[in-house]
């Protein structure tokens, strides 16, 4: 097929020109005295993306399931009591790997479309007198449902009871991406991958830890020796490895973060914002739904749309795929068939987003969804033009602090 | 800025990922015994582009504007006349290079908007009883104003005259990507370039030659060296050039020829078909007009918009560059500022078409231009999806052909 | 520094430029119906690397110590005895790692420089009456003396004893260069890395499972998730993976088995033979001598070397680094200053190991090794002139074959 | 054939890693606003390679020949005499570009292996009281002989003369890796390729021409148009080109210059001094001679050398390009098969030459030439150790200069 894929599955994502030509690298010797000159400031930087300053990064050559099992597996014991919220096929598998690791797991279930609820946390928390519970699992961002939840709120609610137990957080399609941040939530066990917010191939499996969480990781019972923290700290400190790790991902990773610093993260964030709010005007403008049952469960990386009664939301995936070069993402178990979704996360502008509605647009009529066409892409043009005309006449917060304290850094 | 460019000039055009891959080689001796392998198939298939069995290819390391020269170059001698006709900035460069190299150029000064008339060729030619006019010059297609002429009439007047003057085309934005046939036309002298539908970067000059117009070389009289067949032939005949030749674009070459056989030329114009004709059903949505007078001068390579009355199309072109990521073409010379234009040829798909036509929506909105967001999308929806479903449901002449003929061959 | 580097660490090992093009992809939907076209042929163009016919092929996104992690806790369960050989730092490594997920590992140690002693794992396996043995690990090709072992001789050794523990090979610095054969040795576990003989970055660890292996993952005790076999035997049935694997790595993988199967398995197993037999050479001509005790340890994949009393082998690589941009293996663990290593295994050829050879004697020479400079590149010119000739006068067998057989297949 | 080819034609050259990736880009619009932040630069930098402060800098996208046709249609006028002298097949090959442009050429007829006779010009310069000869035409670096001409000596006889001709010097093979001081010379078009000392493949003729020669350029008859600096004068100004350039090479051009001032140009010129002394020394250790006659006209860029009676030069270069996958330069004309030549310029190092002359040990032996395998190596390895002990030794005048006066700038 002729002309350039459309790829608007919530990961992986695009990767910029910039990170693939940086990713075209001659394989060297990962032990050489000037390696860690590349590796070393990798580990600060991916810092910076998680918001921490007292964490430890680690970077596993792995997906970012790999991820979930170290974050894990480095720092509870068999049998250990976990609490964990299920509202998504992927807060769903993140259990499951709990449960098969050993771990005793007392699932929250909510309402698809609906996400982790603190106030539910903080009363079990607060039952829980003899701090059985030794973790609360989150995922910031269900991929299946398109539903973000509020981790500031579940760090208030464990605070709030007083536990002691440590905030497993799953970024994997938020974190380079969504505000995330690390210190200020107190999240112990961050986990991100490189194929999402992070722009670049899957590989990398990517961990954020807090000192609390490495204390832990020292008397944690679990068997672990490929994703060992212990491992990667004695080698890292001096910028290796102890295994080989792959060298075009880490030129790869060293650009994209160079990208996201250049963009700033906070215009990441304003930008995946303003994408996400003109697909959601586009799915108005349809007069369909998106999966999330309240818009404040709006995922700024990915929409899930409820196809109406009596269309299967594939067909429509199946038809973008085949005749108009558009890779959209399936609905999953509990919604297989009842909805499509849109990832909206990456390396993405106006002008690509518009094409993507577009063509689910044909799609959707292709299917027998009874929608105008065009009348989604003129919807989330009004929203682009609205706000890049607003960015033009308005500097930021931020452009307003440079400019009368040129000195100084409002953040990152 | 953030996502993909999207690179609407009518050329260069969007290099497929195939070709960037191909042209990613290391050096290597251009005298070597193997060389040959690469090169030799390349003279055969690009004559296959031009439809030409009977020709001559040569390929030049130079810009479009050096196959010109060289097409005129090696085959008129000082002072030799030659009739051309003017209707746009790149049929006007081609007469004036013709000057320059010390030609007689009768200028048929045709309406911007419209393109070749064969009846006023006839009717000179016919008044030409001496046959002092050595060459016809046609542009196939006028990237200036979007405009394609009928190059099959314009070899039918001089026919009808019975005239003996060479006929050469400038292909440059149409070869690869409109139906071009050399021999059912008898073009002697046919120019392209890399950089428009064979999908490359600039930097291959390429001229299609009939016996004929070879034969005329023997005794031109213009100098040449750089651009001289004389050389081209004694080199190429084994593979090889009389200079160093650009290797990556030569890989480029294969792969792009590979890629246009695979989609088969046949497919390749229709898609540019229907790409154009979205782009004229959104014009038509906007309640705007094509530079092309009437429909039979319609491009299926570009489209000039004309803006209205008190806008300038250069400030649609600014603000589609600076805040959609995208770029459109300029009003040039007679028309600059009252067009802005939509290259839409090479590696191209519907999505990316509709992107650029929302893109141009919201330009034309930011610079005061009253048209509804959407309406163009929609429209140019409305045709592709026609055809797709059309192209679903019935077999091309080509492929009925193939399913009785299994063992024959339409075309390409 | 200019000019290419000279990359002779044992792994990761060069990309051809083939596969540097081949991994040069845009992300996709690895959950397309187009996506398995990619995988699936990968599983079954791995099974001929590994000369298996009834195994099945796991690729795992990690590195090879992943691949080592997957094999053993996939197949064994808490407290299993399994029994090893030690004779370098990488069979130390694999121990330490069987010893950490819970195993009881019965340990042979060998003196470095030599490999695995059949008759004394036959001695012990015989003695084990109650099976209490449950597997035997073996490093096929010990990286850190440049050892390579006899599988085969395991393999008889542990039926001579009719003992049904498990065969576990770790290939990860010998398969795709040096002959493996997993079906006539009946290696139940054999164990490989993308970045070595498959000639790709580091980032795939691969496994090759038994039919025997498989029935016994049923059972076995060891926690996985990440590393599982059952949920790759589920998702890779129809060509996916149970989460996002590395695209480009897929795609090199892919162009690296074109490539070796070009070729031709036999013939590369050859070239790295003549490769490896030309240091040899050289280190013959120096004086010096390799740490494989005997000629019947020779790795054809890596040379360790012996430096003379009082000089540091490190500074031999350091000074080869600094001043002659070439990469050298330092000595590790028991041998740490006593040798250099010069890896030769992937995509080199004569004259690539030539001047790596002629690196390593300046740097020798740099630090006071008395060696004479061009003697080890004359020695090792010889031998490559050799066999350079004599493959040129006698087809190989398998061409002999071929000539008498045209409708055959010797092998692979 | 695995591995690397070594590819030692003295151009196209290799292409280093840096410039394969920044070559790697998306096309764009060659006229948008932000295009002159790419090309305003190049040709400031470029003037710091030719050493001219006053020079304008002109890119064709041509090859090397173009950059000669350039050179001489923009300057000079039918007829016009011009002085040249012919030693190689390149000094003849402008010199039959001259011809056919319809200049009349005194020819001065030097034994190859030898260069341009400052003498000899400065005598037939004084004997041209009117002042007949406009121009002389020098080649700098003779790439068939391997013969470097004093071009400083040239300018010396033109000024001792009198004469007011214009200099026009050939340094295709010697800019960017010679020494060349366009400015010091009073060089008045100097001519360059992209695919030597720019390690960039061909495709770009670059001219620097002086102020007195831009003058010329305004009443000059000769013909042109693709190659007019007129045209390039008018587009170049606000950083545009006449017609679409080839983006890739200009994306290459920029980080090929950044590498050549990140290595400083004057350690360019050393390295490629000390890797021609090693050439050099092989040859001696060989008992073979150069085709330079003596040694002040030894070329740093490429050595050509001289076989043995009764061999033939081309067998050479068979067996190693066959058997050892390396590419050498042939013979050409007057000593076609009597040489075989080694170019060695661009991006290159110690271990790459020294492979090189492994290999052409190899071949010689091979085709009967009777010499000590390694010899030419190990004469090599002498020359390069010493050079870069005594590098590590003494810092370089520069260097030198720089310490005492950090603010200041000896050259470049």
């Amino acid at each position: 097929m002729a002309g350039r894929h459309f790829l608007f599955v919530p990961g992986p994502t695009n990767v910029p020109d910039r990170v693939q030509r940086a990713m075209l690298v001659a394989m060297e010797d990962h032990r050489s005295s000037k390696f860690p000159e590349l590796t070393l400031p990798l580990f600060e930087d991916l810092k910076k993306v998680f918001k921490s300053t007292d964490g430890q990064v680690f970077i596993f050559p792995s997906s970012g399931t790999g991820a979930w099992e170290a974050s894990l597996s480095n720092t509870l014991s068999p049998g250990d009591k976990v609490l964990a919220s299920r509202f998504g096929q992927f807060s769903h598998l993140w259990i499951d790997l709990a449960q098969r690791l050993g771990l005793d797991v007392q699932v929250l279930e909510e309402e698809w479309g609906t996400g982790v609820k603190p106030d539910k946390i903080e009363a079990i928390l607060r039952d829980d007198k003899s701090h059985q519970i030794k973790a609360v699992l989150a995922v910031h961002n269900e991929t299946a449902t398109g539903v973000t939840s509020d981790i500031g709120a579940v760090r208030k609610a464990i605070d709030a009871a007083g536990h002691p137990a440590l905030l497993y957080v799953d970024g994997v399609s938020s974190i380079g991406s969504l505000d995330f941040r690390a210190d200020e939530w107190r999240v112990d066990l961050a986990v991100a991958g490189s194929q999402k917010g992070l722009m670049l191939p899957a590989g990398l499996g990517i961990v954020c830890v807090s000192p609390r969480a490495l204390a832990a990781s020292k008397t944690a019972g679990l068997k672990r020796v490929y994703f060992d923290f212990a491992d990667q700290i004695k080698a890292n400190a001096t910028g290796y490895f102890p295994y080989t790790p792959p060298l075009p991902l880490l030129y790869g990773l060293r650009e994209s973060l160079r990208i996201l610093f250049e963009e700033k993260l906070e215009h990441v964030y304003e930008r995946h914002h303003v994408l996400a709010g003109g697909v959601r005007a586009a799915v108005k403008a349809w007069g369909l739904h998106p999966c999330a049952k309240e818009s404040k469960w709006d995922s700024d990386t990915v929409t899930a749309i409820v196809v109406p009664q009596g269309i299967n939301g594939a067909d429509v995936i199946d038809a973008a795929y085949r005749r108009y070069n558009l890779s959209l993402g399936a609905g999953l178990s509990q919604v297989a068939g009842k909805v499509f979704r849109i990832g909206h996360l990456g390396d993405l502008n106006d002008l690509m987003v518009l094409g993507a509605i577009a063509g689910a647009e044909m799609a959707m009529r292709d299917v027998g969804i009874d929608i105008t066409l065009g009348s989604g892409v003129g919807a989330a043009q009004t929203h682009f033009r609205s706000t890049v005309l607003a960015k033009e006449k308005k500097p930021t917060e931020q452009e307003r602090f440079a400019e009368v304290h040129p000195e100084g850094v409002l953040n990152d």
